[in-house]
């Protein structure tokens, strides 16, 4: 059963809540598009995703279907249950107003970390949005040898999809990635589309 | 001119001011030993160290001589002008209650996180620590071409010394690790020392 849809557009942020044991499609509706997302316990937003907290109880960068992505506190959140793509970063931060202007010289371009407060403005809530807890997801990052990160075009097609599963009461936040300077969304930021639903309405 | 310096006993924490252009010296005295560091400006804690931030800026997961590491304003805090050792790792957050009590069922153990709140304490400052903008100082993780993190033990000897730039006025906040069950500090936790000085003073 969908509980909740909406479409997010094009280099544009929207939230919602799910509550635990709710499903939450993230649906990438034209290809190559990564998505920004950022979740806190709806109870107590101290406790939120941590991407560095989830390399370290995973020991791994990589995250793969029955992987979960974890909180500051260690704790379970989200748990992917289907993924089309395969490929995320939870390296890097968010784009910010800064990574327009320092690498680019390019002032007032939109960017993930504005995005998310957007979306968290239009829940009315007052969570603090923190890029570096930013998961970056279906970002073809990956880390060299050397430890260099390199950031690959985006090739996922349109309709790739990834299901998580909340592991509790959660409110989480996503950024359609305005980024048109990089190869990480190939160069043509796209809308995104999520849907919370129950498990019985299967995909 | 040397002008502050401490011992962070085994397992503690300890803060101290540093002013733009001071070098902080960070010394292992007995060998083994990983520090964990955060940093804030001194006169606006909401901007701080973020590893996230350091890793995007530098387009790398290994910090070398030469190279800083940034605010999650992507500002550079500190510039490396001399390192031993040359490992570090920036993926993980520091050791917390949760990591003692979940991977190995301990409770009670001491832990970076309460060790730089210890150290925020002593300056009598209300920073807000957070485990994930941990810089894991001398930490012998890589990550494998599979993406997985592997904490090596640690090998450097007695005196191993990394010598750091405040780029401008900073509160700098330092752990000596207290991790005795994992390889971190080759399972035997001692003590660090610290040096504020000019830089007329060279070692």
């Amino acid at each position: 059963m969908i509980i909740t849809e909406a479409v997010i557009p094009a280099g544009e942020g929207r939230g919602v809540r799910v509550a635990a044991g709710q499903l939450l499609d993230v649906i990438d509706l034209e290809g190559s598009q990564v998505a920004d997302l950022v979740a806190y316990d709806a109870d107590n937003p101290e406790e939120y995703l941590s991407p560095a907290h989830t390399a370290a109880v995973n020991t791994s960068l990589r995250l793969k279907v029955g992987h979960s992505v974890y909180s500051n506190h260690r704790n379970p959140l989200l748990t992917i249950l289907r993924d089309d793509v395969g490929e995320h970063d939870i390296v890097v931060p968010c784009c910010d107003p800064e990574r327009y202007a320092y690498s680019y010289g390019v002032t007032e371009h939109r960017n993930c970390l504005n995005n998310l407060r957007q979306a968290r403005d239009l829940l009315g809530l007052g969570l603090v949005v923190r890029g570096e807890n930013a998961w970056n997801v279906f970002m073809h990052n990956r880390v060299t040898a050397d430890g260099e990160v390199v950031t690959d075009p985006a090739t996922h097609p349109a309709g790739s999809t990834m299901t998580l599963r909340a592991e509790r009461d959660l409110v989480v936040l996503i950024s359609a990635c305005p980024q048109d300077l990089s190869p990480c969304n190939n160069y043509d930021p796209t809308a995104m589309r999520f849907v919370v639903r129950t498990e019985e309405n299967g995909r």
